[in-house]
C-alpha cells in the first residue's frame, strides 16, 4: 500500500534522526532547560529575524492550541475561528474543555477569515450577557489547503489591534505555506503579521514538536506554568530542541515544504487534466477533491487517502496529502495507475 | 559534569533507538492505530498476564495523571493522595485545572498511603456540602522512593472496592519498583491490585511514553476521547508502540530497573557507611539524603544532583537518581571523590 | 414610563408575597430541607401527574442550565442547541465555562429544532477527534417566542432515545407556552416528552426560582452535589418552596401565562392591523417586530421595550414582553398612543 | 422546637420585608441596573467611607467565593486558605471546579491565618512545576467563630502587597464581627485592610444577598461578565438593592450583629458557668462547644443545634448559632432548661 493519507505517516527526516542518534548519550537538564533547546530558539529567531520574541516547544497541535488559547483568555472570553477551523471541529472540544467558547464566522467557501467576517461576530457580542470575543485564530495554510497572502494577514492583524483582539496563527503546516507558489510571506514577515505564531514540525519531518512564538511579549506572562499544567511540558525537552535545531539548519524546514508541495502539484495536475472537481483550489500539500465512489473503490486496493465526507449519493470528498517523505516514484506510480483507471 | 539529577537526562535505550531507526520509513496510520502499537499492547498484556485489559499510550506523566483522573471523576468528585503525592505538589495544579480537588491524607513519614489514613478522609466527607472522595492515587515507588508490598496494595484495593473508590497506581518509576529488593509484586500481580495502572517509560529508557492499563474494563468508556480532548493523542502514535514494544522484549523493562537500582545501591552504601542521614530509607533508584551545605558546595563542581529543600541553616535535603543510562564508571568516580571529600 | 421590556420588571405576584410574609418568622432547616419545599414538590408532581420524578429548585435560568448540563455531560460530550438557543448566545459562555461545546443546528427561521436538523449534527460527529453529541436542549416557548406542539416534541424525544441523547427542555417561560392558543401540551404530558424539564418561575411571578424536574430518574445521580458546587444551593431554600407552593395552587402558574399572553395578544393585534412586520409569528408573551427607527424614537419617551438588533439602515428589531404584572390599562394606553403615532 | 441551628432559619428582617412589599409593583430594569441597587451602593460606600470602591451584589456565599476567586486567578494560580476555611471544606470543591487549587496553611487551633503561616506556603511554591500562590482568603469572623483584630489584618495585607498576593476577606457573618466585643475594626477601616471584601446579608437578616466590594479597583476588570457566566446574575436584581438599602439604613447591619452576639453571649455564659468546654473561645454569634452525648440527647427533644463532629466516644462537638431573629425569650427558656438538665 502507498499512503497519501496524511503527513505524519512516517518517522523523522533523516537529518533529525541522525541528530537524535548523535546526542543520545549526552546528559542534559530536563524540561527544555538544555543547550539544544536554546540553540534551536536562536536558529528560529534568526529565521524570523526577530531577537525579541519568546519561543517554547510543545509536542502536538491540539495541545499547542489549547495551551496557547487557555493561556491568553479569561473565563468570559472567546476565540473567533472559521467554521472549518481545526479548533472548532477536530479537537474534541479541547478549547471548550478549558472553558472557552469558539465563535465561528459565517461559512466561506475556502474557509479563509477576513476582517469583515470577524467584525460581524464582534457586532453581535456587545454586553456582559454574551461572551467577549478576544482572540482570532486561523491556520495558514488553512484546513482546506488555502494560502493567506501577506496583505490578507496584515489586514486581519490591523483589525485585531484596533479591536483589542489577540491574533494567533496556527502553522501546523507552515512549511507547506512557505513553499507555496501562492505564498508571498517570508518567515521573517510573520513578526509584523500576528501576536503569536505556531510553527509546526510534526507534519514537517519531526517525530513530533510544535514551536510557539510570542512576537507580542506582553502576552508571555507565566507561559511555562500554562504548559506544565496542561501536561504539555516534555521531560526530555531536548528532543524538541534537537529536532527544531535540524529543521532550521540549511533551510530544511522550507525545503521540506517544497518537496511536499511539488509532490502534491504532480497529483493535482493529473486531477485537473482529468476534470476531477476540487472542493477548493489548492497550492499546498493538501488536495481536497471529489471522487466518484467507484473511483475510490478502484484506487483503494493500492492507495490510501482520507475519506472526508459524503458529497452526494455517488460521490465523496477525499483528501490527498504529501510530505517530506513522499517518494516521487510512488507519486509517479499513482499517476500511472490513476490514468489507467480513469480512462 | 556527571549528573545524578534525574532519570531523564539522556535520550533512549539503544534497543529503542535502533527500533526507531529501523522503522523510520514505514508508513503507518496515525494516532496509535498502527501495527507496532498493537504489538506492544499484546506484549504488555502478556507481561501482565491479562488478556482482558485495555491499554493506551500517552506521552508524559502529568499528562497521564490528568487524563486518567479527569476521565473518571464527575465534577463533585475528588481524588485522595498522599500529601507528597506527585499530583498534589508537582503538577502545577493540573488535576484542579480539570476541576477536581486533591484530598490529602495526614502526613506520614515515608509518604505511603494506608486504608486507615484513607478512611479518615472518607469519614469527614459525608454530605453534599463537601466533595465526594471517589478515587485513590498513589505512586509505586512513591515520591520519596518507598516501595509498597503486595499486601499493602491488596489491603488498599480491598478498602477501595468496599467503599466504591477507584484505585489508580502511578508507576512512573515502576521498573525500579519491580527490580527492588524490597519488592514482592510481579507485573502479573497488578491486575488483582488496582483498577488502573500506569507503566512509565519516560524514566525507564524511552524518549517518552507512559502506558495506561485499565484492568477494570467498566472504567474504559470513551477513553480515546478523553485522551484527545486534553491534547494527549500523539499524531505519530506508532512512536509509542515501537518504544514499548522494545521495553517489553526480553524483560528489558525490569532489567532497566535492576541496573538503576544497582547503581543507586552503590551510592547508598557509601552514604550509609559515612553516616549521611536518609530522609526515608530507599530501595529504589532515588535516594533522598541530608547533606551539609559545605558538602553540596564541594561536590557541585563535578556532580549534578537535585536540591529538594532546606533542612536547617546548615543542611539541605538532596536527591540522587540513577537510571538505565547511569554508567558504573561514573558511579565509581563519584564514590572515590565522595570518600575524598568526606574524610 | 411604562415598560414592556421584559417579564421580570416587578417584584412578586401578590399570592407569593403574602406567603413570604406569613411564613417569615417560622424556623426551618436550610438548603431546601424544609416543609414548604417538600409541599411544593408534591404540588408540582400532581400537576405533572408524575409521582416518580425528582425535583430540585434553583435560583435563576442561566444557573439552572449550567447546573443541569454540566451535571449530565462528561468532558468530551456536547449539547445540541438551536443557533438562537439561550445557552448558545445569552449566557456568556456559561456552558463552555463548565467545559462543554454547544453544537448548533443550521439556521431555521423560527429557531425551532427538528430531528432532521439534529441528525445532521450527529452525522458529522462520528469519531474521537470531534466532540460527542449527547444532549438536546431547546426552550418552549423558544427564544423567538415560537411554541412547540406535542407531536414535535414527541418526535424529537423519540429521536433522542434512539440515538442515546438526553433531552432537556428549558421552560423559562413555560407558563406562557401552556397558556398559548397554539399549545396542545398539558403539564402532565411533559413526562412523556423529555428526560428533564425546567419550569421557570422568575418570569412567571416569583421573585426568583426555577424548578428542575427529572422524569428520567437514572439521570439524577448526585444532583445535590452538582447544585452545591456551582454555588446554586440557596441557604434559605424554603423561599423557593414557598413560592412554588403558591404558583402551583389553584392553577396560578397557568393563569399567569394566560394573562401575559392576553396582554401580548392585544399588542400583537394592533401591530398586525398596522402592518408592522413580525420577525416570527408569536402566540406567547414575547413579540419580535420590526420598527422604523423613527417609530422607536417616538415611542421611547413613554414606553420601554427591548432593542434586539439592527434590521437595516432605517429599521430595527424590537421585542415587547408582557407578564402577570402587565396592567391592561397600560396596554390600552399604549395602543391608543401607538395608533396616534402610526397614523 | 427552638432552633439554634444556624443564622438562616427564618425569612427576612421586618424592615427588609416591608421594603420588598412597598416596592413590589414598581417597574425597574433587571440585572442590578435599577435605582435601588444604586442607592444601596451609595449607602454601603458611605458606611465604608470609600467613594472609589466598586460594588456588586450576588445571591449566596459559595457563589460569591467562586465568582470572586475565579475572576481573579489565572489557571496556574492558587488561593491560600486556613485548613478550616469555608472554601476548603464546605463548598463541594467549588473553587477547584473553576480550576484552582486551594492551598492550606498548617493547622492552627483557632483557624486564624498569619503572615508567617502564609509565608511557609509561599516558600515551597517556587517554580512552574507547582501552582503559583496568588491570593489569600480568610473569613472574619472565621469558621470557628474567631475574630481578627485590625493589626492582624493589616499585617496580612502588608504581607500580601509585598508578595503580590490579592487579599480577599469573606464577611459572610461580618455583622457579628463588627458587633463583637473583641472587634476593633470599623467598616470604614476595611478599605485599608484588604483588596476585596464580601459583606454578607444572608446571615444578617436578608432573604439572601452578598455584597462584593472591590477596594482595589485594578481588580474589577470585566467582573459583570464573571458574575453572569457563573449563573450568578439575578434577573430581578433590585431585590438585592432593596435589601442592602435597608441593611445600611440606621446602622441596621451592625444592630443585627449586636443582637445576635448578645444572644450568643447569654448562652455562652451559661456554658462557661457549667464548665462546658469550648473548642475555641468565641466572641461572635457562633459557639463551638463539646457536649456529652447524653446532654445532646436530652436537649434534642426541644432544641436544634448543629452536630459538627465526633470528639471522642462519649462526646461530640456541637455548634450554637444566634441571629437577628433569635428571640430572647427562647434563649431564656433554653438557659432554664439547660440548667435543669445539667445539674
Amino acid at each position: 500500500m502507498i499512503s497519501f493519507n496524511n503527513d505524519y505517516s512516517e518517522g523523522a527526516h533523516p537529518n533529525i534522526l541522525n541528530a537524535l542518534i548523535e546526542t543520545n548519550f549526552e546528559q542534559t537538564d530536563g524540561y527544555g532547560e538544555d543547550y539544544y533547546t536554546n540553540l534551536a530558539y536562536e536558529k528560529i529567531k534568526t529565521a524570523l529575524n526577530c531577537d525579541d520574541c519568546h519561543i517554547r516547544f510543545l509536542v502536538g497541535g491540539t495541545q499547542t492550541n489549547l495551551v496557547v488559547i487557555s493561556h491568553l483568555l479569561r473565563p468570559h472570553q472567546a476565540v473567533i475561528s472559521s467554521d472549518v477551523g481545526h479548533i472548532n471541529v477536530h479537537e474534541t472540544g479541547a478549547i471548550e474543555v478549558t472553558g472557552h467558547k469558539v465563535l465561528t464566522t459565517e461559512k466561506i467557501k475556502d474557509g479563509k477569515l477576513t476582517s469583515e467576517t470577524i467584525k460581524k461576530v464582534l457586532d453581535i457580542h456587545t454586553d456582559a450577557h454574551m461572551v467577549q470575543p478576544k482572540m482570532v485564530y486561523l491556520s495558514n495554510p488553512n484546513e482546506l489547503g488555502a494560502i493567506y497572502t501577506k496583505e490578507e494577514l496584515k489586514n486581519i492583524y490591523e483589525f485585531c489591534k484596533e479591536n483589542n483582539l489577540y491574533f494567533y496563527i496556527d502553522g501546523a503546516r507552515l512549511s507547506s505555506a512557505l513553499a507555496s507558489e501562492k505564498n508571498n510571506i517570508d518567515l521573517s514577515d510573520y513578526k509584523d503579521l500576528c501576536d503569536i505564531l505556531y510553527i509546526g514540525a510534526t507534519k514537517s519531518g519531526a517525530l513530533f514538536g510544535e514551536a510557539v512564538v510570542f512576537f507580542n511579549l506582553s502576552l508571555v506572562g507565566d507561559f511555562q506554568y500554562s504548559i506544565k499544567l496542561r501536561g504539555a511540558l516534555l521531560a526530555k525537552g531536548r528532543l524538541l530542541g534537537i529536532q527544531f535545531n535540524e529543521l532550521f539548519k540549511n533551510n530544511l524546514f522550507v525545503e521540506i515544504g517544497k518537496h511536499a508541495n511539488k509532490m502534491a502539484k504532480k497529483i493535482k495536475d493529473i486531477f485537473v487534466k482529468n476534470n476531477i472537481p476540487f472542493v477548493v483550489d489548492s497550492y499546498s500539500n493538501q488536495l481536497f477533491v471529489i471522487f466518484s465512489n467507484e473511483l475510490i473503490k478502484k484506487l483503494s486496493d493500492k492507495y490510501k487517502f482520507s475519506i472526508i465526507e459524503k458529497y452526494d449519493e455517488n460521490n465523496t470528498v477525499v483528501r490527498f496529502v504529501t510530505s517530506w517523505a513522499t517518494k516521487e516514484e510512488n507519486v509517479d506510480e499513482f499517476i500511472k495507475d490513476f490514468k489507467e483507471i480513469i480512462k
